[in-house]
């Protein structure tokens, strides 16, 4: 079977309307499937990962990964943070939620907060948002006006290449929900004293908006799904779905960095015969 | 019966040769009941985790935890991230690994980079070494003269107090193994090249100091296990003792914090009222 990031990655224009967000790409299982083979991926994930770490540690590898979520709200950022991020060994890990920019932030160009959050060599980042929000709600909400807006497009493209010829690797996916699958979720937590906290009255303004964004994330899986740094259109209108591709996906990504253990940069045999003494 | 913290709790003088490092306080079982056991309190501390989170997002609390590891060279601290921390939701865990303090750091106050990372409210943060080594390596390898290291103790004491008085609670874990532990442990790295990246020369210089730092780690476990800042002693000799032990005193620290859930700060019906519009 083909990668699944072949299968999900955007490639030229896309029209999200005719992208199906309960489809299943290359699963055919049931939701129980998905989520019992959950675990079985972790552990692959959690030995591949320690390969990179242990790379990085020795200073062997400039290879990281870097893994990005953008969707709309109630896609589903925070689960898959929970269930993919949280099957790997968090030494490994850094995660950065990217808010609404602090003023310090602001006067500085739209990289720069993201630039000081890249993962270091052996490392796998996961950003919760992204400077992608820098073309959408920038966009959407004319934050920058077009020019700056059209200029991003492309100092994005070379910020991301930047990293790949760093030694990174790029996994963006854009976790793909309907206006139903976002309605039912707001429901859920309007429903739940458990979940208000989660719920905020300005995703009801987003929501209005919910054309607008389509077309900025189209443009954005358009003119940013490079060669070395594709997007990936993830179905995310079943969370058990989303979980699997992610997670294979993820796994596909480290696998393809085909790192050896580091070698000793001492004598073990000397090493043995003095701890041998002691 | 007992919380498992109390078993372990430093008191008064502490003799670590009387505290037998495969000791299994509180738990009368296998190692695979053990192991067993740690998904389910895995579940448990998640959901304890996500009530902190939830009061720190919505800004209802100034409750963080602070778990902090300390052992000698293979005693375990990273397993005990990658088996424990890796239970809970990486979303709410700021973990840091300290390294010999760069020149910055060292141009200021000892303590000066751990406040940075102190985790802010809502989050778990995890030590993977902390401030206490400035009295322990610091101590052995006389890195500070002896007024200076008097200083220290009681500085972290103060440093600590203010940091529970901000709504922190602290997990202050000696993860305790023998001289042969470490020997067995040492070996298996020198025996498996998968392990190379984990052994480092200098291990064995600290190893021949091992009863001057067992002495070190025994004035520290005196002088800064406070009321509000217990020392645990965590037997470490059995990995799988290890991790269910330190993931149930984290179970029992979060919910010792007895949070409820973040009330709307918005109108309920009103929003629904809304959405069903939508």
């Amino acid at each position: 079977m083909t990668d699944l990031r072949s299968s999900l990655a955007a490639q030229g224009p896309v029209d999200l309307t005719t992208i199906a967000t309960d489809a299943t790409p290359q699963f055919d299982g049931t939701k129980r499937d998905a989520r019992r083979l959950l675990p079985e991926i972790g552990k692959r994930l959690m030995a591949s990962q320690e390969l990179l770490f242990a790379n990085g540690r020795a200073g062997t590898t400039d290879r990281k990964v870097l893994m990005l979520l953008q969707g709309m709200d109630t896609s589903g950022k925070g689960g898959t943070l929970r269930h993919v991020a949280g099957l790997v060994d968090p030494q490994g890990l850094v995660i950065t939620a990217f808010k609404a920019p602090t003023e310090e932030e602001r006067s500085h160009d739209f990289l720069w907060r993201v630039e000081r959050r890249l993962p270091p060599a052996g490392m796998i980042g996961v950003f919760d948002r992204s400077h992608y929000e820098d073309v959408l709600i920038g966009r959407v909400r004319s934050l920058a006006d077009s020019d700056e807006i059209e200029r991003r497009y492309d100092a994005i493209n070379d910020f991301e290449q930047r990293f790949v010829d760093g030694g990174g690797v790029l996994l963006k996916c854009f976790l793909h929900i309907s206006p139903d699958d976002q309605k039912e979720r707001l429901a859920e937590r309007l429903d739940d004293p458990t979940k208000y906290w989660k719920y905020n009255p300005g995703d009801l303004d987003e929501r209005e908006l919910w054309d607008e964004y389509q077309r900025a994330y189209e443009v954005v899986l358009e003119r940013c799904s490079t060669p070395s740094a594709p997007w990936y259109v993830v179905p995310a209108g079943r969370k058990w779905y989303r979980n699997w591709a992610i997670a294979t996906m993820l796994g596909e990504t480290l696998d393809e960095l085909d790192l050896k253990w580091p070698e000793a940069d001492f004598d073990v045999e000397e090493q043995k015969r003095r701890l041998a003494t002691m």
